[in-house]
């Protein structure tokens, strides 16, 4: 099973993103929603995986950025 | 069974991106691997898919932009 983290800030493109992508998802890959709106505390958490903007896939230390919503900078 | 259409350019980030996603993806998915250096001809048909930069997977009328590898202006 492959655990992956879906990281977003409730914004318009991130809700779309996950739409369009977490459905796409094969059904083993467990995914992790954070919404860093919610939890601030997990920013540096995100910025350390390499999460550079929102939203973005982390799995297996590997970042996909998925357009753009919003810089992690502006989640601090 | 869904139809997705992954454009890249043959680019590090898009092989790398391309690794990372395709393999999280559901089987039931159908991707077609576009490499728009290959097929030029397709620049055009990506672009009015929404496709502003590679690597990128079109599915459903939505554009995921995964990273950045090469903006679409510069493969014409």
């Amino acid at each position: 099973m492959t655990q992956a983290r879906y990281y977003h800030a409730g914004c318009p493109v991130c809700v779309e993103a996950e739409r369009t992508l977490i459905g796409l998802l094969d059904p083993k890959v467990k995914v992790e929603i954070v919404h860093l709106g919610d939890v601030p505390a997990r920013v540096a958490e995100a910025e350390s995986a390499g999460v550079k903007s929102v939203p973005a896939l982390v799995v297996d230390g590997q970042v996909l950025h998925l357009n753009f919503g919003a810089a992690i900078a502006d989640l601090k």
